[in-house]
């Protein structure tokens, strides 16, 4: 961290400002040019805030040079993080480091034989992963919110059935005995900066997909693992699901670009959720190709037997049967990027 | 709700989507001119999504004309919602329907001395409310993440020797235990969508403060308030607490448009934060007069005896002295608006 | 300006790096601690950008201290700039420096009764400015366009039977020659960077209203007045009018802290467009208030006779009646503010 | 479009407000449900403003079905728009319709060596326009302005040499006279709304390549095509390059998702620019893949021999063997998507 001094600052000043510092537990060093003095903060910076220096009578700029994220930083684990989920016959399916994960399956579970039905239908065309929501964020109180525990059970039947592994969203810490047969757990992009479920979430041992908040930065998505990981639990998987912009033709916009900049400054994987970032069903399969030629680690995608009876979230799911033609697709553009689906 | 139907529409299926729409409560009404044919929905069309319907491929366009939030709404309820708060001597402060409500105190309770002696500082210039928070939502896991219990005892404290009533921040539902004394219950702007934590808030019996997320629309903060409220809690006060934008010159945009608009929508009082909005507190003042010729019902300001070395937000907290100076200007215009502090 | 070296780098490379910046015009200060070596750029630093510097593979990290602006820096010219408009009578109407501006008056010119009609009014209202379109803006091609130079005509006629000195808009250079009895010279948001038009305006010598672009930060609107004032014309007058954000309430998002950010950065007067930030009339009223609270040196609201049939922008005009009622209340808050309409 | 009316309203008032909508040329259908009167217009609405509906008091919402932009709508026009530049030998570069034009060159014309020196490595490496900027738009007055017309004459030294179609920015209309060798003329983001500029283009009859402002929809680029192609020029190539949004890892954020949603929307190409958009050379290869994946017919690439020292946009330009090594991974992604260089 530099800390640029105002113009004519008293060197008695900057010896007690200084001190104040090194009483956060890092060295200051000094340098004085003629019309600018600098100090330069070393050691770990990642408990000091900018802003916080900023309110100093003698500081005139305040610059962090290294971020504010060990754990999730790049710098210190250069190599790609690899989470590997056990499934039936001792195989993995694994995210990152070479390894694309499909994630297909309902925005809602809502029947036995929806969930099964469209559970057998993407193994069939090659996703290595079932979604589907049984506690549902809605933005409003009366719409539907979710099967809860029934679809909970609905899903660990479709899990059975098929041998997938299953993701879901967990909404509250005190549903986390619910999760016992839950291969990934989600925190939703309107929990991403709920720090006490990340603080809790840190303790338990399981995979955690972590959306962007729809209005949160790079910076922000990796602190948001970081107060996981702070905890002891280092399987993330951070995924881009669409911000907020000016632009309201597709819901939300996605930025794909965080693709790389995740990649660049973590080790984490990271995949996308075209479903939700467009919201529009005939959006999604350009969508995700992009999204594989621009490096993501996987997908998230919304399919639903039967769109335009969906209990939620119908007009951004695609059906099975351009699910499946979409895999086609998306085989080749993982061969492109020298990845394994 | 209006649907514009598809041109070139048969009339079976017409039928048969009508239908599907009365299924789900609602009553239809079809009116057919030569080029376009257009659905009415009557009844509470709450529970529906544009955007569900919006799936269907029948459907052109769909327009809500009711807003999705009832009790919250100023069409069902259209006098002002006043909340008095009950202090010593069989007194209350009120906020709202023309009651300015003033909070005042630091973003952290960082020691005995410190609190008390804001709080004797801000009551003796006229503030209503102490504020302090005991546990902060801080975007690091290594920042200073409050005192938690500790913090509660001191501003319970404070309470006890000014007779201030307090409002802090609740980031977890398990907290609420420790909440018996405090009279304004703060849910922070990274919780406004946490709908579990709004749902059990619902359930409680005191006044809560909602700060507006720093991403969401007017409708979803006032969604927000119908998630709590369709519990039974109708004691809520709205935040604007600025947003975010392109620009970063402040920390946020405040948004006092959204004063007008939320009172113009809702019956609830609507009170500022221009501490957070801007993050500058040389501009808390400018935007605190802003805000009350804006018409808020209150504002929440934070106040720290030594903004250089508060543990959190000092850049944006005003001294004692700069909180006294604002209260006389600000009665000025209180008057004007011919409210009551 | 600042730069941060990476760690490691050789004191030749430093060497020739500093050579390289040399010859660009500026003196550098080196500064070498254990850990970070900064280099402090001393002169003028106007003309080198952060983002070049960014490119060279020595910098970890580049901080601009000085502001890029110079003429319209308050640094540089401590005290308010009044812009004063010469009327009949060898009296002057101002802005700045304690005098308030208002302007009032339609979007689009439409005819002789209309505008003559709408200036007799709002100047007996006690507006100092009439304001009113004859070349327009408008976002379809198939839109009303305005008058053009029969507009223009029309203008000059109420200027004429009123004595209210005008502020138009001028979409390109070529039409200045049509200005000549316009008193101020009003630059639209989505021209604020047409840096080309910007230097030709440098040339003349009349007062400019620059309205900020809806999506440009204040630095951008203060570099832009800079544009004008590096050609040789100090009159410059900024309006902010809304920024583009998330939420479609109002048609922009009125930006009220940008009024004392402004002022702080420039000696520049700042006015406040409520009617083209809001698109709400019922709203222009209460923004206007709030304005002038957070210190804006004016105001230009659009005020028409009809504005059901308006040619242009009627939902966001007010009524003759109530632009009178809302200066009777201005009144008010420009004596709290200490400022002479 | 569609316009509800305020339940309650008289049908002598509806008629007279029918009437008043006819006088402006469309023709009203009227359909009245029992709980909601709704009228329809049909004809041409292009020139009706939903806003300036929005102003009468019977009308409580308005819904446009249609687009408002007619040339430009795929709706009227379904094929693809091809465009052909001839180049020497009775050849053509195409862009649209299957084929990708690849522009690639630096942001400023520099010198001679400089500008064909690149010209003919990018052609070597299979690019097929060569971009260039003479002038420059600059946010401040005080950095390089581009060489002007020496720099024009430069560009077409290039031209000559290499053979490679040119496309370079206008800045002002009167600059067009130097334009006659130039193949495609730009339009730069900051003066997609300056609309006094495209309808001057659309009295032109050379192509035009219109970047996408920073912060405008996808609708307003099409309005602003629009406007070039009511005067009369057809020619017209979209560039998606980047919008504001609340995060700045990257310059702007590259909105990829506007590729299909122009192209569903209109038949005119559509081209990135991942230089401006992201502002990161090393982000640039990724995004330019993804770009193509996305549907992109082109891509637009700063291309300099020595980022370094560049004088504009060094950090976000690619050296001539980086473009060489990207361009080798294009034709992978380009052959997946059945598309011609």
């Amino acid at each position: 961290m530099i800390i640029a001094i105002k113009p004519g600052t008293a060197q008695e000043d900057i010896k007690n400002f200084t001190a104040l510092l090194e009483r956060r537990g890092v060295k200051v060093h000094y340098s004085a040019g003629t019309s600018q003095t600098v100090l330069g903060l070393v050691g770990d910076t990642t408990g000091i805030s900018e802003e916080s220096l900023q309110a100093h009578h003698l500081v005139e700029k305040v610059v962090r040079v290294q971020e504010p994220y060990k754990r999730a930083n790049r710098a210190f684990h250069p190599l790609d993080t690899r989470i590997d989920i056990p499934v039936a016959g001792g195989q993995v399916r694994s995210i990152g480091a070479g390894s694309l994960g499909i994630m297909a399956g309902p925005c809602s579970v809502e029947t036995r034989e929806q969930i099964v039905g469209i559970a057998n239908s993407v193994k069939q065309s090659g996703a290595t992963f079932l979604r589907g929501g049984a506690f549902k964020p809605r933005s409003s109180p009366y719409s539907f919110q979710g099967l809860g525990c029934e679809g909970m059970d609905l899903l660990l039947e479709a899990k059975k059935e098929t041998g997938l592994p299953i993701v879901t969203e967990l909404m509250a810490i005190h549903q986390l005995e619910l999760f016992d047969e839950v291969d990934i757990v989600q925190v939703g992009a309107r929990n991403m900066q709920n720090f006490t479920l990340l603080k809790e979430l840190g303790r338990c041992h399981k995979p955690i997909l972590l959306k962007r908040g729809y209005a949160c930065t790079i910076t922000e998505l990796l602190m948001a693992a970081e107060y996981i990981m702070a905890g002891g639990n280092d399987q993330i998987i951070l995924c881009e699901r669409g911000i907020r912009s000016f632009d309201n033709f597709t819901r939300n916009t996605l930025d794909l670009s965080a693709i790389p900049a995740l990649k660049r400054k973590s080790h984490l994987p990271v995949i996308v959720d075209p479903s939700h970032a467009t919201g529009l069903a005939w959006m999604v399969p350009t969508m995700a190709k992009a999204a594989i030629a621009a490096g993501a680690d996987g997908l998230i995608i919304e399919v639903h037997n039967n769109p335009e009876e969906a209990l939620c979230d119908g007009e951004q799911s695609i059906t099975p049967d351009a699910f499946d033609s979409l895999m086609t697709v998306l085989r080749k553009y993982a061969a492109l990027e020298e990845k394994i689906i």
